[in-house]
């Protein structure tokens, strides 16, 4: 790549859209792909994904889940057994039709979604409360045709996820499952990516199809749109009852299985890249960052060069035996102006520069990337500085965006107020509840409703219609 | 599942077939897909998975490759591009024709390997030497639609694998990675998977379609028919070359970048299977096993009940936190027989049993599921003696595999030795180096060229047509 094409040269102030798809593509988290609305998860952004694998796996793995993977193929008589469920995805169905040159007797559907193939084996595997629970997790890619306003990581045709698939014996077990997860999702994204989030669950028309109720975590850009950042759903009986899907209780009697499903998806990779990045490019929470300090070694000399290099060794090895993720960045045919850009648009959380002066003084400059300041630390202490450092950023991150968020939380009253705040961040309002008012509120406004917030109540006015209610929701415009 | 369905009623050595079967169904390994040839990969082979896929992440990662994901769709006209390539997979290709309702304009393939399109983004990515080595790793699944004798694990449409593919700036650098990824492929196969392995070259004829060579491992199963077990190709420029990918080098010329790919896949846990397994059911190596020991405890009364599983649970925490994989079998709804049979059938390397006597004695016993073999240990030095007897079963397993391996390898020097000795295990013989030689053997033995091992050389006569030659080859008939 040129060095002249390296920067970003939009605001992101100015035209976010324009400076998000930059901020992809120049730093080197995604490319385009040759089928429409397909993107490679280049090593930069895939290494954010194994991070959260991990964090994800520790959580659900030390709650009895398991990891499995299930074919990616659905027939298409299967996909069609759950109405409700096959009707919310058939227009985005990926269908194959041939194999070789061989026509295929049924069409095999790519999944958009594992409920229906899960569902095929729970059917099998499931006969007495002896097999339950069955806990489920899938990493895999999901396809959706998706032809209008696809954008890198957060609307794509191919993505990234992981699915649980739960069946248990009671409903109160179920929707304690699909609550738990939504905990553990909040943990994830408020504390690995430095997103506040709303919670609460979605309207009946909002919900996912063939869902009981959907929980969801929304988070909000700083251009007004939310993003659905997870959701975990109880489905209650509503596959196994159409699927046939029973067990035979300690009782002795036949019951059907109440299910859940859950997921997050690469999606999160682009509410980072949009929540905290700035017209320098990334800026990545530590916890997140495939790179958390980087070390930039500043010479003249060919003399200085070998010292300030050896130095510059041992302090990499001295933070990468603390655990901490470091790389020196010892190019020696770019100089350090060119890297200090590189690392900034790649979005390192923590710089150390190493020169001749450092060497001597034994005293380091940190830079760091979230607020541009400066501190100084001494080599003797630098692997506690730097980690007290990485936790200041995260914390710091996360306090900024929360700031944020509940300035663009705008809580109204009227539905001129509505009008006037919707597009500039949630709007908060007294809703009756009504899908009629959700539908007029979506043909003027095209916001939708978000969440509704769990056990938060107020009396009022339905913002819309005017009926008295005490039911509140989040509205916005969303991605 | 009744009780009665649980064990294997075939023996492996008279009916390995059926035997293979039931030992992956019933150990729930893996059950079938509705798609015929796909298989769901249940959570006991999964995570076996998992396993090596962290043993394989840290070689990688430690010589500097990353992992990334790559999209699965590939349009038809970028997969038509490499000819040879492109024929070899075409008869296997599954075709995506429509989206929703929406006919499509050009047909896209589900990816049966990812050259192609890894190529396309080699090509933008690369432009001078400072872009290069390109070393990237996908952790996915593939699609190959197989008609005939689909097995689990062996032989099915959609398998999950690694996929590495490199780019170099010489042949020099590009023919030592496919050698380094070749001695990292034994070490993940004979160290982990005790399945000892003959490496080597393939013949032309069999060859990667596309590659300059292919390096291969090649396994030997009980019943005399060879497994592929992983494969390292070093490409050269026959991708590069057709697909016009240059790099600007030092000295300022414009060439083509060297390549390499390889991969190891879900295959090798069939191989797994098939290479150990006895009439009971699986043996499982300890550093694959995703249960190491399994604790059976042992009560009659309701007041002994409770102090067995008091001990129980404290040695179960005693391995745990030494990193053993444990588990605590306290179903109070089985026997201890049942047990027992149980976790033979999932081939758990070590067995305790725990009850009153050893309550008391403090003396344990421990039982080896590969030799059956039963041996005393104290409380106070439990974890060690586990440990060393993890160490000895798996070094074990391998050295039995091994003798194996070597009992049925024949070195003919005759046709008719030859024909009666193939389909008996590996076939050590003198050939000229011919694809007619290779073809008549196909047409009258079914057995194919498997390896042609590194640095073998051996005078002697073609063992078909007799023509003076000191190339060495194994065939086998294969899966």
């Amino acid at each position: 790549m040129e060095d002249n094409d390296k920067g970003i040269t939009a605001k992101k102030s100015e035209d976010i859209s324009e400076w998000y798809v930059q901020a992809v593509l120049k730093s080197g988290m995604a490319d385009y792909g040759p089928v429409q609305g397909t993107i490679v998860f280049m090593p930069y952004s895939y290494s954010i994904w194994e991070i959260v694998q991990e964090a994800f796996n520790r959580m659900i793995k030390g709650t009895g889940h398991s990891n499995a993977y299930f074919p990616m193929f659905i027939p298409e008589n299967l996909l069609e057994k759950e109405a409700e469920h096959f009707e919310g995805f058939s227009p985005e169905v990926f269908w194959i039709t041939k194999a070789g040159s061989r026509d295929l007797s049924e069409r095999i559907a790519v999944r958009p979604t594992s409920e229906t193939i899960i569902y095929y084996f729970m059917q099998k595997w499931v006969r007495s409360w002896k097999d339950l629970p069955l806990l489920l997790n899938q990493w895999c890619s999901v396809a959706r045709a998706e032809i209008k306003a696809t954008k890198p990581f957060l609307r794509t045709s191919e993505f990234l996820w992981q699915e649980g698939h739960t069946a248990h014996s009671t409903k109160e077990e179920a929707e304690k499952e699909a609550s738990m997860i939504l905990g553990f999702y909040k943990q994830i994204i408020e504390e690995y990516f430095a997103i506040p989030i709303i919670m609460g669950k979605k309207s009946e028309s909002e919900k996912f199809a063939g869902a009981v109720y959907t929980y969801t975590l929304e988070s909000m850009m700083p251009d007004g749109k939310a993003v659905q950042s997870g959701t975990s759903h109880y489905l209650g009986t509503n596959f196994s009852k159409p699927l046939g899907i029973t067990f035979t209780d300690r009782d002795g009697n036949e019951k059907h299985i109440h299910t859940t499903s859950w997921g997050i998806s690469t999606r999160l990779i682009g509410a980072l890249i949009m929540e905290h990045g700035d017209d320098k490019g990334l800026v990545l929470p530590p916890r997140l960052a495939p790179i958390q300090v980087v070390i930039v070694p500043i010479y003249k000399a060919e003399e200085e060069m070998h010292k300030v290099l050896d130095f510059s060794n041992e302090v990499k090895s001295q933070l990468a035996n603390a655990g901490i993720r470091v790389k020196l960045d010892d190019r020696d045919d770019r100089s350090p102006g060119y890297k200090f850009n590189d690392w900034e648009l790649k979005g390192v959380p923590i710089r150390l520069e190493i020169g001749p002066r450092e060497l001597q003084s034994k005293t380091l400059v940190i830079s760091r990337r979230d607020t541009g300041k400066k501190s100084k630390a001494e080599y003797s202490s630098l692997t506690g500085t730097i980690n007290d450092t990485l936790k200041l950023i995260q914390e710091g991150m996360f306090k900024s965006a929360n700031e944020r968020l509940k300035s663009m939380t705008f809580e109204v009253s009227s539905y001129d107020d509505f009008k006037r705040y919707i597009g500039k961040g949630f709007v908060k309002a007294n809703w009756c509840g009504s899908e009629s008012c959700e539908a007029k509120i979506k043909e003027d406004t095209t916001a939708t409703n978000r969440a509704i917030p769990l056990d938060e109540h107020k009396k009022g006015k339905c913002v819309v219609c005017g009926k008295e209610t005490d039911i509140i929701a989040y509205f916005a415009k969303s991605y």
